[in-house]
């Protein structure tokens, strides 16, 4: 069986999963640990765990039990002055958390309950920040700070980084060598793909890795992160982070959505990517795949069936 | 397979039906509503969700899955502002109402969940209170403020009450009524016992039910609720709100706990329950049963295999 290893966060990770998790690939999903805001935030900063809220998605997208302890996971409590705002997944790896002591082994035991096909794996196993330098030289602390953003969102990111530095989960270095196919994102690129890149070692062992690399761009632009950014520029930053030539594919989306779905984005300053056909088509290397993959639906994302089908077209 | 219902609250419940799982009976708990101290009763108010406490214990107790599972469920947030004091399993049942609005949904998906062999009712799904006025008329309100106690506890409890007048979950009479064996307690007899039998319906089911009815005496009196009570004090006062007659069988433990472990209780004001065995044997009815009940541990509870040991040799 085929080894896919998906890396990245937040709904990316998600899409991609539940996608691919129809045909018979063996799936694990390389998660960032990052995020610290909302529910993950609290729960990081009172429990000292790592952030719950990305592995808890993954592990939801390859939940093979039952599709109500599926939604069960994604919960969110809207009473009580403690609760309110909490996912019940996050609470879940907390409690396991909590019990064994140990994250990687509460990731394994929540995948165990919800049956799921694959693996989830966080990408480090030690507390870390991440710090983005703005173009101004300011630096803002935190992902939940750079994500939403808190700074003056027209100002270019410079670098990220994180401090301290986390050395990576072993078993994810592990996968990532077995891996034939590595998928990263789609996904915020400075706070839930690059984050990833960044935790020591990680980047080493893709590189070594004999798998195919596929990067899979962002169909909108992130106010903030990736203002006006091109599929090109997408590609240039993750190869800053990963290395000239490591990504063998890059999956662009050449759909257009329905206007008025654009209308909305137009208020968070988020925009359609745009990319110079003829640049990319030229390149030897990534080989630049145009595709149609936008899910019919106000929130412009990827469809996860047109994205694992675009996905399985290059391996099959 | 013959049908046994168990009847209370707290550990009582968990107590008995961990025995009884290990033989082929069918088993249902039927549990009190009443609870509304701790995690429960932050829950119940904030959500206005019935107090799944112990509805958790009756489910663990018959939880087939993974011994973690279980444990999962019965652990206790140690930090954080909003979350700490509460059982996992607690937020479980919580998210699941959230989930279904439907309380008894609820824990029917939790039972899925668990792999519970049998069922846990909750004896009502309205929410009440349970008021005890004491021997000086006083009125004390809430389980958790009679339970604890919070009042002079060196007065008796003349009677107790619900208000608002629950009525009984359907499924609770249905099981009633087909039970071959009715178990109520041990358990905290105004706390956890009796409140079952305020409910409007049940103490009626009962008595219409064909099934045998056991009652098992506490091995301890509880300060504040029954002080220097004698077993045959306890059977006189379950009587007074199920009916004279109505039980057929009274287990009594004979067994002398260590002495170091009756030191303990001291501090509590709580004493072995003394019983009068010459009264007792000449009753025609209920036929009291004499036997060695207790666990070999520093908390004075009745041993799970014993019970269901003295439960089968009247039943076999």
């Amino acid at each position: 069986m085929k080894k896919i290893v998906v890396i990245g966060g937040g709904t990316g990770v998600f899409t991609v999963l539940s996608g691919l998790k129809e045909y018979s690939y063996h799936l694990s999903a390389i998660v960032t640990i990052a995020d610290d805001g909302g529910s993950s935030g609290i729960l990081r900063e009172e429990f000292g765990i790592l952030p719950p809220g990305d592995i808890r998605r993954a592990l939801v997208a390859l939940s093979s039990s039952s599709p109500f302890l599926a939604k069960l996971f994604q919960y969110r409590f809207k009473n009580g002055e403690g609760l309110k705002g909490h996912n019940f997944g996050n609470l879940f790896l907390t409690a396991l958390e909590g019990l064994t002591g140990d994250f990687n082994q509460a990731v394994k035991e929540a995948g165990n309950i919800l049956g799921i096909k694959g693996e989830v794996i966080p990408v480090s196993l030690e507390n870390t920040r991440l710090f983005a330098r703005l173009e101004n030289d300011l630096l803002v602390i935190g992902e939940s700070n750079i994500d939403a953003p808190k700074h003056d969102g027209s100002l270019a990111i410079k670098e990220v980084f994180l401090n301290p530095l986390a050395k990576a989960n072993k078993e994810a270095l592990q996968i990532i060598k077995k891996a034939d196919v590595i998928i990263i994102g789609p996904g915020d690129l400075y706070t839930s793909i690059i984050p990833n890149f960044l935790v020591k070692g990680v980047k080493e062992a893709v590189k070594k890795s004999r798998a195919k690399k596929v990067y899979v761009c962002n169909i909108m632009t992130k106010y903030g992160e990736t203002n006006h950014f091109t599929a090109e520029r997408f590609l240039s930053v993750l190869e800053k982070y990963l290395g000239k030539g490591v990504i063998d594919y890059f999956l662009i989306n050449v759909e257009k959505p329905k206007k008025s779905f654009l209308e909305k984005y137009k208020k968070e300053k988020a925009e359609l990517v745009k990319y110079d056909k003829k640049y990319l088509s030229a390149l030897k290397r990534p080989k630049v795949i145009f595709t149609k993959l936008v899910r019919n639906s106000s929130l412009l994302r990827h469809d996860p069936k047109k994205l694992a089908q675009a996905i399985n077209r290059i391996f099959r």
